[in-house]
């Protein structure tokens, strides 16, 4: 997974674990395609700084994620989920009754809510 | 939901950002059913330590909860998971063909793995 992509899923899951300040600097990096010097100067900061502040962030939802591996089972569930909604799709090429067709659409949306 | 219950599937998810300290005496305190004073001659420390410790940890694991909400959103999803699996049942009542019931029998064991 691209860093990028990791760093701000790791901040939607613990995000509320990191100060205010770090969250925003980290969204305003990794989400909102500000440079440093960007992020520095809207902040009134140093670049240093702000590399800084992201950088003890970041480690900080690494450390998270060691520890609790939230992601990791948010992705694996993500796979099962996957895997399920393609059997459900093989059950309903192997019927066409109707009745079972329009409990397997309930069922598939009830496992995409699930996500 | 039982205060020993919570704290206990708290600190099953929580517990590696607690001190090795805290998980022990919360462990021996709502897991093993030990008392305070058990749990004080055992460690060689002060009964109100006991109590302290085990408090500052139970903050803690309620804390993170406050801010992550990841029981609540297992327990919600256990519920689901548990809509779905009557959904299946449902399915299977429909229908005496064979193959779909092979079917969903390994779609109920892939849900139940989601738990």
């Amino acid at each position: 997974m691209e860093k990028h992509i990791e760093v701000s899923m790791l901040c939607q899951i613990y995000g509320k674990l990191l100060t205010e300040k770090q969250c925003e600097l980290i969204n305003d990096y990794y989400n909102n395609d500000l440079s440093l010097s960007e992020i520095a100067e809207n902040n009134q900061i140093t670049r240093q700084a702000v590399r800084d502040i992201i950088k003890k962030g970041e480690n900080k939802l690494f450390e998270f994620e060691e520890k609790l591996q939230f992601m990791k089972k948010m992705l694996d569930q993500e796979k099962q989920i996957q895997a399920i909604l393609l059997e459900l799709n093989k059950l309903q090429e192997t019927s066409s009754d109707k009745k079972i067709e329009k409990l397997l659409n309930h069922i598939r949306k009830e496992l995409i809510c699930l996500n």
